[in-house]
């Protein structure tokens, strides 16, 4: 069998050609927004990202036996929203952070105000697109699950209530079990929405729907462990940003609240865990798996 | 009959308790999102706003003949996405506003992180409330083509691009054409959905569709140009906002651009219009009529 570094980079690459290319088609400009908000858009939907949201949709999908087609709008609005995330987690109010994958970040080149609605333009139209006629061939009942499940990820038990936490949690006392609620709303429920999305257009059972949402957790969970430890070891070159901002602004990390070794083990832990609760799953789950083993090792 | 303004009084009183015992349910905390999210956006949503894009879509209801509880969480959401799009605007990168209907705006009570995430949330928050199950007793694909008009009217479109075409075209040479555009989107797209979200839950056929949509449109350039006018003319007392600060910022208005008189024919134009357009409905068009007459003599 080809090795698993093969096997995930031929399929990482495959997978993200198709959301570029889907990405591509959905942000050209419909001629009538003003073309600003559209750079704005296309500049940091297109600066580098890695799509590990999409791509978890669509090996969601494939673990489950599913189709692709109807997926790829699904993949490409998780996209949308994790950008608009990261567009106002940079802004000066909040993270304030200059560079992203390398290169400026949105309101620097834009300007605060045009960051601001950027962010806001792409979370709009990700459910512009989840909701619009003829792109997505599924029953309408499969596609308002999908919406659910996206929403709720993104707002307020989600993604916006973990990244209020996050803030207000700076220069606080540490404590493991703040940080694992941050994390788990902040990046953990966008994942195990973008899991459970690719299980919801499969027509995934209830046992391997709640197994695909398990992975989703404990990969999510691994993922930012590895990102916190990526911020103190990481290689500021391979990486497009700043080392070391997380010390310097005084936040709560898995190192700094575990210790480093402490979080590499928690790491290895929860990559694990994901990998164990997809027993009930085939070959075809062999891209989720391969992620997994993936996020322990990261460098960037 | 019972006199216009009484008639309007009553009626706006009634659908407003209805829309703001609604809200108070819908934003309970859910015990599962940090307290100062949702103490930033219980602010923001009972801060005495008057509910008039709820209000248009139950009106569209009552004059469509349809069932007002399914419309109820729908016009919940056209309030969060209307409140969201203040907090955004009012920002200091944006429109730098320190108060809005007389109350301190949300970034100068809890800081300009917070009213961003607040901000987030209420946008997202509308597209959990129009798919969560058991709340909206409509059929999924009913639902769907609600989220749809919604989304599309809040993205870039409508509002989003609105809002940036605005902020780009401050201090530029004054054109009615862009001045149009800018409230055609920034405006005027919500408050069309509001009241096609009603013709849609009503099950309104396609030319009534139709004819509340042309309401809605003109509507909402009435509304507009009332809104230009009060910002000249308005009591500041009376409308708990600083008037003149159009003027002070070099933004493109209908006074400016045409004239105090002509911008004061343009409203009674379009009022005028919106109310032609409502011809086929029968006397329980009543509310969407009235409300026409008091956008053009409104004084807050």
């Amino acid at each position: 069998m080809e090795k698993d570094e093969e096997f995930l980079k031929a399929y990482l690459q495959d997978r993200k050609k198709l959301v570029e290319e889907a990405l591509q088609g959905f942000l050209a400009p419909h001629g009538n927004g003003p073309s600003e908000i559209y750079k704005a858009v296309h500049y940091s939907v297109f600066a580098g990202g890695k799509r590990i949201r999409p791509i978890l949709c669509l090996a969601a999908v494939d673990a489950a036996g599913g189709n692709l087609a109807p997926a790829i709008p699904v993949a490409c609005a998780l996209e949308l929203i994790h950008t608009y995330s990261l567009i106002h987690d940079d802004l000066p109010a909040m993270d304030n952070d200059d560079f992203r994958r390398g290169k400026p970040t949105s309101h620097k080149v834009f300007g605060e105000a045009l960051a601001i609605l950027a962010g806001d333009a792409l979370l709009t139209e990700a459910f512009v697109l989840l909701s619009r006629t003829g792109k997505i061939m599924l029953p309408a009942e499969k596609r308002l699950s999908v919406i659910r499940e996206i929403a709720y990820a993104a707002g307020i038990s989600g993604m916006v209530g973990g990244q209020a936490l996050d803030i207000l949690s700076e220069n606080m006392n540490s404590d493991e079990n703040i940080l694992s609620e941050i994390h788990r709303r902040k990046t953990g429920a966008l994942i195990v929405a973008s899991v459970k999305a690719g299980a919801i257009v499969s027509g995934a059972g209830k046992n391997k729907t709640l197994a695909l949402s398990r992975y989703g957790l404990n990969l999510g969970l691994a993922f930012q462990i590895a990102d916190d430890i990526l911020n103190v070891t990481g290689d500021s070159a391979i990486m497009g940003k700043k080392t070391g901002s997380d010390v310097a602004r005084g936040k709560l990390t898995y190192p700094s609240v575990l210790g480093m070794d402490a979080a590499r083990q928690k790491l290895q832990y929860h990559v694990d865990e994901a990998i164990a609760s997809l027993t009930a799953f085939d070959e075809r789950a062999r891209p989720l798996r391969v992620i997994a083993r993936y996020i322990e090792n990261r460098q960037e």
